[in-house]
């Protein structure tokens, strides 16, 4: 007996309901970000292999799918010789190729939906796939903060949309990171370092984070940092956290996040907003707030974002400044899937006819019986009926009926169904 | 000044009009899809490369995508070393993949919706591009020619669906090309390169298949198949066509066309449906029945497919009957881009604020708007009020109002809109 064969390492298939309920979700988040006036956008999987290598993307770039030059003369000498594409690892890059290809043709402030399939060659692990879908907004174009209360009020909204219960989002402020790190004791050139080891702080502790730090230089540096971590240890209301970073952020800093705050409860006062001045985010191409939506019953977070007002600059020459939210489309289905509450169903139809009937006849007549709208399925009569009635039950079939002399029989509710409905 | 950065060579960036319109035709399609029982899957865009090297897979085979294993020591020695995967070139071949990989989850027979980009490395050219959308259906693990009977008329309906207009389905088989070669004396061995010029006939004619047909050995054979093809040019009839082939095809293969073409009538009257003995399609897994979509207004086909009863048992191992068909998504997106009606829009409602206003308020006013259902979108104030309405309207909005003292004023029409609902 032949093995089955199996999708790619790492990445996989998905079954048709699994379609069903990921079309409902993106359906649902869409509809809300269209009503706030953002419009969908779609860029090509593929982009230039030298714009996703420099672009800031953090650990993201050592993940990417190469793409070999095609016509190549073999063997080349370098792998830069070789490859000239990659497939992308997140929306933001080509968003922000897109927007400086075709800012004439757009809007400005530009407020898109960019939602599709990214690729990261990570190690397979549960819950995590080499391919796997993301559902982003972005403004791009305006500097002001409404940009930032906007995104989180729109993707809190779709989240809702979504029936996922209660998210927090979390809310931080990339220059009041460095400004911390800088006002500890270190140097321009370790912040990456020391961020990367704060990043941690979630999986590894304080007194990880402590240990990591050690391995670098500046032992005061990092006992100071680590103190201050301690103190803002659980410290999450918006004030309470300013209070505590008063003396080591700019006032300018701490303003805008109060302001953000301020924002998000006139628009969304359901919204659970916290400030976490321990919150990373990887992407080197942060600029401003960054954000990080929690769910309690998701491992990871179900999104996040943060202003970029370098990576158009960056990745073409056009400058403006840019806002992102994303939603980490496969941690929300793999939240939902199965308790999302669908909508109402049509009628679906079997027509069962005899292997040996007319097949001029079965056409039309699953073709007259599809008129009303009801999902009509024929398909051929098996000798143990009751099985083959209650595997359509099972497919989600509500009525079936049968070929006989030419013509269609009485529809009849398949049984289960009919009971539920009476119950609903 | 910079220049503006470029998709890759072949690719193309997708303007929110052109995304929505998009929508709107995958919507129409699905649906009608759905109404004949077809449920929709996905699978990634990746496929291991001996698969889709090994897959008959015909001139697609060669435009191949071709990702670098990961990890790899540099250089490796040969290409074969170099690569693992690959991007898709079409759908059927992955479908075919993740039936046999997912046969005991499915029903059976299995009809399956598949709609997703594909990658050819084609040289680039108007109207075609190198990342491109099929939409397929595929009925698996029936060989009753209902399945081909079925994937017309629901195909011919889907297109209807999208205002396409008139489109003729051309119809041959497989059978009757290979009975109509070896019947002119052909041996087994020529096949493949016979029907590659004989592909070639609606393009260079009957001299320029004849030229062709002359560089191959077997110069009598060559005579006899031009004078064939000749006497067939033009019979499209059904029962013409089968009449003209009679002493050189099998009965039973033009019996399966007759079916074919009563059931179509039968189910879907309105549907044009011809027989052409010459049509032969690129690719070297089709075993049966075959079909082409014609429109007067697109160069080229906009769909097509087949029978493919031996490529999963190739590809896997595990055998099962298969037949399909593909709607070229980009053709018919060409084609009606730009007239397709929409469904009645939405209000859309910009609200206008001075740069200054207060985030709270211009956030929570925004969200109040919303909540009817209306699309909302804010905008700070320029100068020139006429032409931010002006560029709104063009923008396709329908209201618009300002933020003045803390409170929106009353929502006005904009003039066009406003006028054309009048006339409508």
């Amino acid at each position: 007996m032949a093995t089955r064969p199996h999708p790619p390492r790492g990445m996989r298939d998905l079954l048709p309901e699994e379609v069903r309920t990921r079309r409902l979700l993106l359906e649902r988040i869409i509809g809300v970000y269209e009503r706030y006036g953002f419009v969908q956008i779609e860029a090509p999987v593929l982009e230039e292999i030298d714009r996703l290598l420099g672009s800031q993307g953090g650990e993201n770039e050592k993940l990417l799918y190469k793409v070999l030059r095609r016509g190549l003369d073999w063997p080349p000498a370098t792998e830069a010789e070789a490859i000239d594409l990659g497939l992308r690892y997140d929306l933001t890059v080509p968003l922000s190729r897109y927007y400086a290809t075709n800012a004439d043709q757009l809007p400005s402030p530009f407020k898109a939906i960019h939602s599709g399939p990214v690729f990261r060659a990570e190690r397979p692990q549960k819950g995590r796939y080499r391919q796997f879908n993301q559902c982003d907004i972005d403004i791009i174009g305006e500097s002001a903060l409404l940009a930032e209360i906007e995104l989180v009020a729109a993707t809190a909204e779709a989240l809702q949309a979504c029936e996922v219960g209660e998210v927090t989002f979390r809310m931080n402020d990339r220059r009041l990171l460095t400004q911390l790190v800088r006002s500890c004791g270190y140097d321009e050139a370790q912040f990456g370092r020391v961020l990367i080891a704060v990043d941690k702080l979630d999986k590894i502790g304080l007194s990880g984070v402590s240990e990591e730090l050690a391995t670098l230089e500046n032992p005061r540096a990092a006992t100071m940092l680590t103190e201050t971590l301690g103190a803002l240890d659980g410290v999450r209301g918006v004030d309470d956290t300013l209070r505590e970073l008063a003396d080591v952020v700019e006032e300018a800093v701490l303003e805008d996040l109060q302001t953000i705050a301020r924002g998000v409860a006139a628009a969304a006062p359901q919204v659970k907003l916290e400030v976490d001045a321990t919150l990373v985010r990887g992407m080197g191409y942060y600029t401003g707030p960054i954000f990080e939506i929690e769910h309690a019953e998701s491992a990871g977070a179900l999104g996040g974002g943060g202003r970029y007002d370098q990576l158009l600059k960056n990745l073409s020459g056009f400058d403006a400044p840019a806002v992102g939210m994303s939603i980490g489309f496969e941690r929300l289905f793999d939240l939902l899937h199965g308790t999302l509450k669908k909508t109402a169903e049509t009628k679906r139809l079997a027509v069962l006819y005899p292997k040996d009937a007319n097949y001029a006849d079965v056409a039309r007549l699953c073709q007259d019986a599809r008129r009303g709208g009801a999902i009509v399925r024929r398909e051929a009569s098996v000798k143990n009926r009751s099985a083959q009635l209650a595997r359509l039950e099972a497919q989600g079939f509500t009525h079936w009926c049968e070929l006989r002399n030419g013509e269609l029989t009485r529809q009849q509710q398949l049984a289960t169904e009919d009971h539920e409905k009476g119950n609903s």
